[in-house]
């Protein structure tokens, strides 16, 4: 059993202001806990409603998660996770760029692509979604625990690079003609606005994933380009 | 203004018994409704709260819009469209093929690359999530409104189709090695489940994306896989 102050603490890690103020962050569910835990990050509260073999969780009620959980339907795991500390971005591996990525499920979803691929950094630009949401935590399926996100100035990040500079859009070279050799940054737009003027003054070489009609949808999902982007360019070559 | 009992129809729609039992679905947006109308969708009812130049809508209240949304926040565009009569699969085109598919922003997303890449066609597993929720419509983009969207029985289908039969898996021939040429069917199994056994056993060559690390996540997010398989598979050949 847990003191009702702290459930309530624990609750309130849904918001983004309590988890900056105490740096932690909530994982629900057997698998997610399981890999946060695996990877080595660090952990002030494992709570199970069994005893678990594999984790040295405290027991808690079913009524006790589900005043905890920021889902619909509490999980009989939640973990309180500490944030990691920022680190350097690398300066010759790949990067996968995001300006002002605003749907939790999208960069969960790449964050997931991101760790398939071997992609191991990720940087949102400041004004993004917080990858300690959890929903992103969710979605990116074990992905969050795995890869680095990073939150900073991409303008300054983007000019400084070495590395060739590649922005996703709806015109530029064919992805399918596009050569890619060696660590490369993949930059993408946000979902409804793609770039910031500034951002996209930066970018070295346009790439597009071509329609196959004229009359189709406008545009391709952000998490769809992506995963086609790191496929073809990345992970293919 | 509508009559409450109408207000209360169209809310109703929310629900799938009510879809069927009248035929009718609701698509709620600017972009969306346009798409539907454009595509030459019946309709019976086009809403909106202001009067608009390019649709010929009947005013509504943005009270009136509350009631109906199937959303968090109402749109200031509602129609409710008739669904459409099922018609045979082609013989001769690639078709994407879902098995029980059941997150509505899955079937949206990948109803949204379907068109992209113009594959006109996909069939679901009669299990899934029903085409005309309205948050396939929303992820779809105005997918939904180019492509038919099919349910059926997936093994005589996959049984009895002269194409050859492609199944995303994760084990397979890499999609980096495999060669497709022409029409083809794509099939996906579940989210959570993968293949039912008796659809598996009608799968002709499992393909595979292979991951880049051995420590990656367990696994892509459906509509990460139908991407990169569309692309590498079919758009790029």
């Amino acid at each position: 059993m847990l003191p009702k102050s702290r459930l309530k603490q624990i609750a309130q890690l849904s918001q983004k202001k309590f988890r900056d103020q105490t740096g932690c962050f909530v994982v629900e569910g057997h698998k997610s806990v399981h890999d946060f835990f695996e990877q080595g990050w660090e952990w002030t509260e494992l709570l199970s409603t069994e005893p678990q073999d594999s984790l040295p969780t405290t027991v808690v009620s079913t009524a006790e998660m589900i005043r905890m959980t920021q889902f619909k339907t509490a999980s009989p795991m939640l973990g309180v996770f500490k944030k990691r500390k920022p680190i350097a971005l690398p300066t010759n591996e790949s990067v996968l760029v995001l300006d002002q990525i605003s749907d939790p499920g999208n960069l969960g979803t790449i964050l997931r692509q991101a760790s398939w691929f071997g992609i191991q950094h990720v940087l949102c630009s400041e004004q993004s979604v917080d990858c300690y949401n959890s929903k992103v935590v969710q979605a990116s399926m074990g992905g969050m625990a795995r890869v680095y996100c990073h939150y900073g100035n991409l303008v300054a990040f983007l000019s400084g690079t070495q590395l060739p500079v590649f922005g996703a859009g709806l015109s530029g070279k064919s992805i399918y003609e596009a050569e890619v050799k060696g660590p490369a940054v993949y930059a993408f737009g946000s979902e409804s606005h793609g770039f910031r003027k500034e951002v996209a003054s930066t970018i070295q070489q346009w790439i597009t994933i071509p329609a196959k009609e004229t009359d189709s949808v406008e545009s391709l999902n952000i998490a769809s380009a992506s995963a086609i982007v790191l496929s073809h360019c990345y992970a293919g070559n």
